[in-house]
């Protein structure tokens, strides 16, 4: 991780507009708090071009989705496009129905992400959703490589792919950084994907490339969660997801 | 609680839908990771059927409802019925206003939920309820009897009843079985009732019978809060919560 | 803080009506708990007026608003009004947009709040926002001056108005009370104003006034923060949001 990042982060503490989900919301703005940015969760759509206008970075959630958030992520996520504002777009769970997959693929007709912060499913289903819309043989084969699957997704749309696992893959295309390291722990935290997806947006706020921001996020996630998980060690699950925040808040405060 | 239900939970990992409520979504998503289940949080009316479809067990969880979440339960609930997927329902504070009490009635017209989960208060609610609109003589009168109650409930609903408090009481309106223990400290714990409800969606994705799956889950809950109680050791209602988690996935991880 | 309020809140158990939002609930709800009070989290217009007209005190908190919600506040708030039952308001990020300033000036025409809690940018952008609107001379200068802006805001709305921050001013326009101590940590926590909000519910529920109902919750919510950090003891943010429900409900039981 670049400690140079997390400094400026904790010095500058970005405003990150955050469309968020009812299951989630609550860590990831105490998430945010953590590592020094300031967080705006906000969602209606009638404020959303005020609101994403003043931050330095927007995360798009669409975990439990409905027709009014999606109208909200296409605003707010036009009016950070148009502004030079990074956004972020974490798809949660979009195979899960072809409404979700529809409402996903037309907001990425108008907005184009920064960073795409997915798991393999997602990616799975981002592509093969275009693959069936579009006719397009050129795809690869959905076998599960992770790897592939990022590099097919970042040229797909010519953004950033962050596709976390138990390994992280982090691509724009070219360019592909893996990031090892973690807790097994993790899979049993709901929201991990989405803490870190508001983490690209608060490294994004100060990184120099998203590819920088992206890398920088998987790697202190990573981080946190080995850390959490030497902490917490056996207590169980509970006493981990604080131990998660513990490393989150001390990662940041050991680098000033 | 009979490990080898857990131990098949945790081995399955069935795909247990829920919608849930603004207040404790995050806890229900994490209790099910912690007890080896895959939690699904989806609301929108436009995608239940799909959702609901390719899941093991739906859980319909009334609190801080809309029209718009009371449309989606019943897509959801509809959806589970037809293909025999067993349905969880935890009418929240169904006796605050008429219009919930309406719309669960409405309901319970159209959806027979597998397990009916309730407090004493919600088990009277609907049972006055229905003897208002019905004029039905042969309700008990609604002394403070928790098992009059809900063998009452059971039997007009022809549902397994799990009636949590201080003593859970389960029946299917012949059986009833009582689950004793826990800690008084769950009372203080906002979702206790929303989390034995889900650890209801996730036993009755692999028990035999409803009344098995409801019998599982209590006793699983009563005795997560036992441990905590002896865990948390009078720190506080931060630490209760936090060691609630760690038993749930410690008792899931010691049965296997 | 005033020992036989907080023993009067365990005892009588007040219903408190809370309109929150996605962020926070699960968190207030807790807190209400942890301190003995009855939380009831509803939202839905429909059941306002039945449920608020049932509660010791309703608190209206308009973060992640919608207009549904901004209805449910205007309908909750009139009943509670009219019921001579006590209303806090907490107009979360009142200045992020225009369309929420306004919101909340029009549910400031028709629902006069007990208490009104806010921060002091809330502060600034409701008197910037009254005397854009009005034309209004003699507001003071918004010179970063809580006590000025308190005082102003409480008397132009008629209100007692906590104005938390480092150091919490309460104050009915004349009498001015501030309240120090607490935790720097405190700043890093998503909700800490919410959380106070709801405790001015509980404590205004048992209180002789509203003036008396905001000193106590303040003092409390100090008083929790302090001991929650000690307890803490850099430990990092996880443990620290632990240890502040753990104080909360310890200070409860301590004073029985």
């Amino acid at each position: 991780m670049d400690a140079s990042l997390l400094a400026a982060l904790r010095e500058r503490q970005p405003l990150i507009h955050c469309i968020s989900n009812i299951v989630t919301a609550n860590d990831c703005a105490n998430l945010l708090l953590a590592v020094g940015a300031s967080p705006m969760m906000a969602q209606a759509p009638e404020e959303m071009e005020e609101i994403s206008a003043a931050a330095s970075a927007v995360v798009l959630n669409t975990g439990t989705p409905s027709e009014e958030k999606f109208a909200a992520c296409l605003r707010a996520g036009r009016t950070a496009c148009r502004a030079g504002i990074p956004v972020v777009l974490d798809p949660v769970g979009v195979g899960a129905s072809r409404w979700r997959l529809g409402h996903v693929q037309a907001l990425l007709k108008e907005v184009h992400p920064a960073i795409l912060r997915v798991n393999y499913g997602e990616a799975a289903a981002l592509l093969r959703g275009g693959q069936a819309e579009r006719g397009v043989d050129s795809l690869p084969p959905l076998e599960r490589n992770a790897a592939a699957a990022a590099t097919a997704l970042a040229r797909v749309l010519s953004t950033v792919v962050l596709l976390s696992g138990t390994e992280d893959v982090v691509t724009d295309g070219e360019t592909v950084v893996t990031v090892s390291g973690g807790s097994g722990y993790m899979r049993s935290v709901t929201g991990a994907g989405c803490m870190l997806s508001v983490l690209c947006g608060g490294f994004s706020a100060v990184a120099a490339t998203p590819l920088e921001g992206a890398v920088c996020a998987a790697r202190f996630w990573k981080q946190a969660a080995a850390l959490a998980e030497q902490d917490a060690a056996g207590r169980g699950m509970g006493s981990f997801r604080v131990a998660l925040f513990d490393a989150a808040s001390r990662l940041s405060l050991e680098k000033e």
